[in-house]
């Protein structure tokens, strides 16, 4: 059952959760006095207006007409109740899940992306400089520049940029220029952090470029809560109160932060976050000031971290491979108001898998982990003999991920 | 701007073009007595139902309500007016598609592969056979066998079993084996005339199956209707009365037979097909009795035709490379009501790319074909200078189609 919203129904303003923490946020410090940064700091890497979502406190923050006018492509997203995977569990409870598969990236990323780049646009940026892993980020932005006319120049892992061409070719459709990282060691793999330095290299060394983060920043998370603010009406659509439990995959946390932080201040809503079992940052993780990169360039964000120099083994799920997570995810995590919980990779395929089949769509990796909380929730309903509402983020489709599937059913899969 | 219609407008019954027609349809012949196929010939191929629909003068056809709801998984889907592809272009016309790629399958192959499995279910076959070129219509059949539990066996291309594994893969994970044909001969790359070959032949040597075909048969083509049906709500939704030119590309038709088929009746519209250069059905094929497949196994068809022995060039719109066209589509051409046109890859490829910017969506080759119909119908408004409407159906998404667009930016293109 699909619950869909009117396009004049685009929600225009972003949900900012920094007012509502328990505590206030403590501060990014810089890298090499490890001061608090300021703006001036930040500045040769984002247009102010970022900078300024980064620390507000105001409790909305207006979505500018030209940005709703990009978002218009794809939203209001769809809100279905999957029952056909309720039937398939014999649950009494009703799941529902936000389909952020259907942008024209296939995940929730362009959510930021397009914001992130308007105000580069409208701030005289001409150039976007990023790095990508896996790719979903890249496409991503790709696409974001080229509705804005901005040049972008996306530095991509190198084993993803040989082993994933299909990302590559996405980013190059859309105009991007795509290069293997690390640019000045053609037979090194690479990593995210590499990738990190190369963009932020760019971005410092030309007057016309700024550099674009795609997940773990509060103004990040910020752009991501219309998610969870359109799922609010749809969810009032289909005659719910609230939701019993809101569940999101967490990488840097911000597909999680994008449906769950319009829930925080309703204490009857439950928040869970999902992570890989190899890469459990929240449910494994120290509580610390960290860098947000593997060389240390970036300011210390206070955040669930395994280490800036953990290395997580390479699960499919690309998307959830990073030491740490958004300061906000950390410190609701931190204070109990959100749960997590860690599952091995074959159970997330497995759950993956009765979705394809029992709702047709074939989720990315990713999505597979918050399905599998999904399905656990369900179970625990079952068990309880309770009607519970739960509300998962479909963060995206997997239709450029189906070696993972290949590999998980030949039993190919890496990592646990 | 969208268009969406509620799930409880998903349309009840599909049209029928048949008694529409202009002349009566020319039956189908028996391949070795060249006599008027009964239900008979065909019953160990397909169940009763789908041979009563592929004769029936019913207007409207009934969806049965265990069809509907799998439908109902991706529809209605939406029709929504391509802004900003109108403002590049700077054309007075208004230009929507209707976009089937919405579905599990990212095609319009599931509205007919959904009805399928489900009279084969209800008859008692146990297990389907087909065929697959690129693997479009086997990707949808297995995502419909998965929703009834049948067992679905696809004989797949071997030439496209090799380069395109995602395919592969796609329909590995909703259930189905998959298999390369020709199967008695692994050195051999295979044709959909071989692989045709392999499934009817698997299908008639057991009692627990049946085949399945995606295209070109008039049940197959009433199936598709749903998508012209909701397309017409839809544009009154939008305030239009009625589009000037309703425009799909063309392999065996049933695409643009769904959205073109339901506006026959009004003289109004002009309906316009697509078609590649290199397999010029048509707008170059001859108009005759001719074999669905290469090895003449198939009744034969009153179609436009290249001749069954036809072997077009590898382009990579697989689903357009078919030697003929569906009867009801080439009827239509012949009497003057419906026009053809056909354009070299890669002025389709240029048009794709202009979406993917402009809209944001990445077609499939096949798609670009559409696009650049509608793109060619806009640059005639502008130049008359007149307010047209134009339709067109967007097919499905190019997610699993990036290597053409490579090869397309790489000057990697083979065929015209």
């Amino acid at each position: 059952m699909h619950f869909l919203l009117d396009e004049d129904k685009i929600p225009t303003a972003w949900y900012n959760a920094v007012p509502d923490m328990a505590e206030p946020m403590q501060p990014p410090l810089h890298p090499g006095t490890r001061e608090p940064v300021g703006p001036a700091d930040l500045a040769p890497l984002f247009p102010m207006p970022l900078i300024e979502q980064e620390v507000t406190t105001a409790p909305w923050v207006d979505i500018p007409g030209e940005v709703i006018d990009i978002l218009r492509l794809w939203r209001p997203t769809p809100l279905i109740r999957a029952t056909r995977l309720e039937k398939a569990l014999g649950t009494p409870a009703r799941i529902y899940y936000k389909d952020e598969s259907v942008s024209p990236a296939g995940s929730h990323k362009p959510n930021t992306a397009v914001p992130q780049a308007f105000y580069n646009k409208v701030g005289g940026t001409l150039r976007i400089a990023t790095e990508t892993g896996a790719g979903q980020w890249g496409s991503a932005l790709a696409f974001a520049c080229a509705q804005y006319d901005l040049d972008c120049k996306v530095y991509m892992v190198r084993a993803s940029y040989k082993q994933k061409p299909y990302r590559r070719m996405l980013m190059e459709t859309w105009g991007a220029e795509v290069v293997a990282s690390p640019v000045d060691d053609p037979d090194h793999p690479g990593s995210l952090g590499g990738a990190i330095s190369d963009a932020v290299r760019d971005a410092v060394s030309r007057d016309d470029t700024h550099y674009s983060l795609g997940s773990v920043l509060n103004h990040v998370l910020l752009h991501q809560t219309i998610i969870g603010v359109e799922a609010k009406e749809q969810l009032a659509m289909a005659g719910e109160t609230r939701p019993d439990v809101v569940i999101g995959s967490c990488g840097g946390g911000s597909n999680l932060g994008g449906i769950a932080l319009p829930y925080m201040t309703d204490a009857a809503v439950r928040l869970l976050a999902v992570e890989p079992a190899s890469c459990p940052t929240l449910t494994g993780g120290r509580f610390e000031y960290d860098f947000g990169d593997v060389a240390g360039m970036t300011p210390l964000l206070p955040m669930y971290t395994l280490g800036h120099d953990f290395v997580p083994p390479s699960i499919h799920a690309g998307g959830l491979r990073y030491h740490g997570d958004s300061p906000i995810i950390s410190a609701l995590v931190k204070s109990g108001r959100m749960e997590a919980v860690a599952y091995p990779q074959a159970k997330t395929f497995e759950a993956a898998i009765l979705f394809a089949r029992t709702e047709g769509k074939l989720p990315a990796p990713e999505t597979g982990h918050a399905i599998m909380g999904a399905i656990d929730e369900a179970k625990a309903a079952t068990d309880a003999g309770e009607e519970r509402v739960i509300l998962f983020n479909y963060s995206g489709h997997g239709f450029l991920d189906l070696q993972a599937y290949d590999d998980y059913k030949y039993g190919r899969l890496e990592g646990a």
